[in-house]
């Protein structure tokens, strides 16, 4: 039997790039009949000092040479961003080269758009290292007989570092955040990872992968942890919770209710236990099967092996399954959301304080479960004292328009803090 | 675009047959232009009541109307054993049927033969069924570019419950293994289960799916729990562990050590949090990658969404990947397997047993980490009283010449117990 070659060209040699290189470059042939041959590495800086050293011509700065070669049969795109991620894939497709990609901003924005292009001239399109955490579920979740009922993940690390840092540390959040960015543990521009962009594109193109729904991301909530102090850690710890960043997807009946914010979950539940960069998500369905996996959400090694597997794919004759082509989607407004709700006011420590705000969350039948008052003024060093409760469960829209009322009332000092609180599946 | 069919013989309607029935009528057509077909249902009793109904010429008690069926293109196995399942398989390849099973103990035995029938003759076979609480990273592990260097894994439910309930109501393995047989909840003869048997079939069908090598029964240790008593559950719990009966296998440069028992593990570890009837598994790859995955381990829903799955693959036209044709694999002997250990000696309460005991391990190089002695003689109801050890890392060999001389002391009442600790991935 004649032994078939995979001609790859790699685009992009950061972090990511350079442990695929490495990985082909180690790995031991499981697949018989088969051989990887890196014959192109498209990179922004020929001259770059890298830790692998490659022969110079392997090197180059155009793309465009990869996309005219006509051996390179695959080509993997770990660049990153829209442009010119989009025209590069595109066009590779449009070659008939198979493509692996780990750009999942580009995948929701328009991972339909790809998939097609991908199905339309017969090619493979590898996207496990666009979910590092969760793609290993894919294949089962779009094969089962059950759609999904809950879904709930943490799909960012930088996100779960920091959260993690400051429980551990006793620290604010730009405290955490600064050093992190010190020490190059976040993109220069932080804010993609913690304004939850990062997790809403996974969780989109993953919805989109099992369910043919890519939702767009103008259509759910989606907020980060710029908010979070280390006091509502503190106050969370003691009410028995911890706040972590979560995806949230959940089906009732027809509704499709999807959104990206910081949540309280009981220290109680697993998902609650996962420190520092770690990864994790929970999945229940219709019939109430309940699965939870953990994983690395990024990083060299997890992000490498995620391509490789999907180049073994292409050599054991994979084909791909594009997600069906589903358009109609009743999505759940979030005002329409019913949970419990952390608040966190900041008030003038008076007399009176606590029944004003009391007395316009009864006026809209939001009952409280729980209440701290904390009344350390001096050392904090602002004017004001946190007044910390926890809802029964309530409407978004009678939470938000009883908010209204409180932030205008005169002992109150700062813009509220919301955070919802979520049950999570184990 | 003409719609095919897919036409289905059921051996088997238990628990899991039933529950595949009722998901192929409930399911929506998630393949378009498929139709999956339920055409016969083998069963042991015709007229046996039953939760739902069939039209009687669904029904057949031949397994060879079935195997003869032209019509029938793909069988669906749950019926369970050796005998007449294999056969049934066999042939039903042999006849270019695709074949869907559940059958752990068959593949454990004859993995290797049936996957290769299936691909001579060009059929699909689905194991999903066969390890609900892994089947999920079968795909990724057999893909992936690193081998795995170390697992561990919970795969018996019913063991799993019972130590679980031990702890929980602070009862003796005879007595919640009997309730759990009043209840339903066990087989009626659990040996399988408690024995290990069940736990170590998932594990050499998990190894052989991935590396292509089905590790025989006789060639790795396995040990139940039947011995583990609510004194050990709780003095390991005064050690900060819990006792879960766990599937290792771990890579220890070109050797392959695997191995069934129960093990205690830290309760700080993910895995020991896993209760009742829950199942998990853990994997580190040989570049550091670390997953983790929480699922059922059985059951109705969750034996047959992984029945459905493969239906569906079937529908999608994906081909099985036979796992590759691995023959020489240097499995490590028990014997060399280096690990902590917790020993349980019943001794009589006398001066200087202590000093026996650890005289002798000592000889043979073992030190200890911790002692407990309790001395509640009355109101065990027996002579002696236990003397409790936890080892630092020993060799197996050592540890068993140690026991073979501690055994013969005239101090000692019982056998002694032993159970080795591991020490977990997450």
């Amino acid at each position: 039997m004649k032994k078939k070659i995979l001609y790859i060209g790699l685009l992009g040699l950061g972090t990511v790039g350079e442990g695929v290189a490495e990985l082909l470059l180690k790995r031991k042939n499981k697949i018989k009949n088969y051989e990887f041959v890196l014959k192109s590495i498209v990179v922004k800086h020929l001259h770059k000092k890298r830790n692998i050293s490659f022969p110079s011509n392997l090197l180059t700065s155009d793309f465009r040479k990869v996309l005219k070669d006509e051996e390179i049969n695959t080509i993997i795109e770990v660049i990153g961003g829209i442009r010119p991620a989009k025209e590069i894939i595109i066009e590779a497709l449009e070659r008939k080269k198979n493509v692996i990609t780990a750009n999942k901003m580009l995948l929701a924005e328009a991972g339909s758009q790809i998939f097609k292009k991908a199905q339309e001239n017969n090619c493979y399109l590898g996207v496990r290292a666009s979910n590092i955490a969760s793609y290993r579920l894919i294949e089962s979740l779009s094969s089962s007989p059950s759609e999904i009922k809950k879904l709930v993940g943490i799909f960012n690390g930088t996100c779960n570092y920091i959260l993690t840092e400051m429980e551990r540390r006793k620290k604010d959040f730009s405290f955490i955040l600064k050093e992190a960015q010190r020490r190059g543990y976040t993109e220069k521009d932080p804010s993609n990872d913690i304004d939850g962009y990062d997790t809403a594109h996974k969780l989109a193109v993953l919805l989109g992968l099992t369910s043919g729904y890519f939702p767009p991301l103008h259509s759910f909530l989606i907020e980060g942890i710029r908010r979070i102090s280390y006091e509502d850690i503190l106050f969370t710890k003691e009410l028995g919770y911890r706040i972590k960043l979560l995806a949230i997807a959940r089906r009732d009946n027809d509704r499709l209710e999807i959104r990206v914010h910081p949540a309280l979950i009981s220290r109680n539940k697993a998902i609650s236990r996962l420190e520092g960069v770690e990864n994790g998500i929970e999945i229940q369905d219709e019939v109430g099967v309940e699965i939870g996996m953990q994983a690395p959400g990024a990083g060299k090694y997890p992000t490498a092996t995620a391509i490789l597997e999907d180049l073994i794919s292409i050599a054991k004759g994979r084909k791909i399954t594009p997600p069906s082509d589903k358009k109609e989607v009743n999505l759940k407004k979030i005002e329409e959301v019913v949970t419990r709700y952390y608040l966190r006011f900041e008030a003038l420590d008076k007399p009176g304080v606590l029944s004003e705000i009391s007395g316009i969350l009864g006026k809209y039948n939001i009952s409280i479960q729980a209440v701290l008052q904390k009344g350390e003024k001096k050392e904090r060093g602002k004017e004001s004292v946190p007044v910390i409760m926890l809802t029964h469960k309530a409407r978004e829209k009678d939470i938000q328009k009883a908010l209204g009322e409180i932030r205008e009332l005169s002992v109150i000092k700062e813009e509220p803090l919301l955070i919802r609180v979520e049950e999570g599946i184990f």
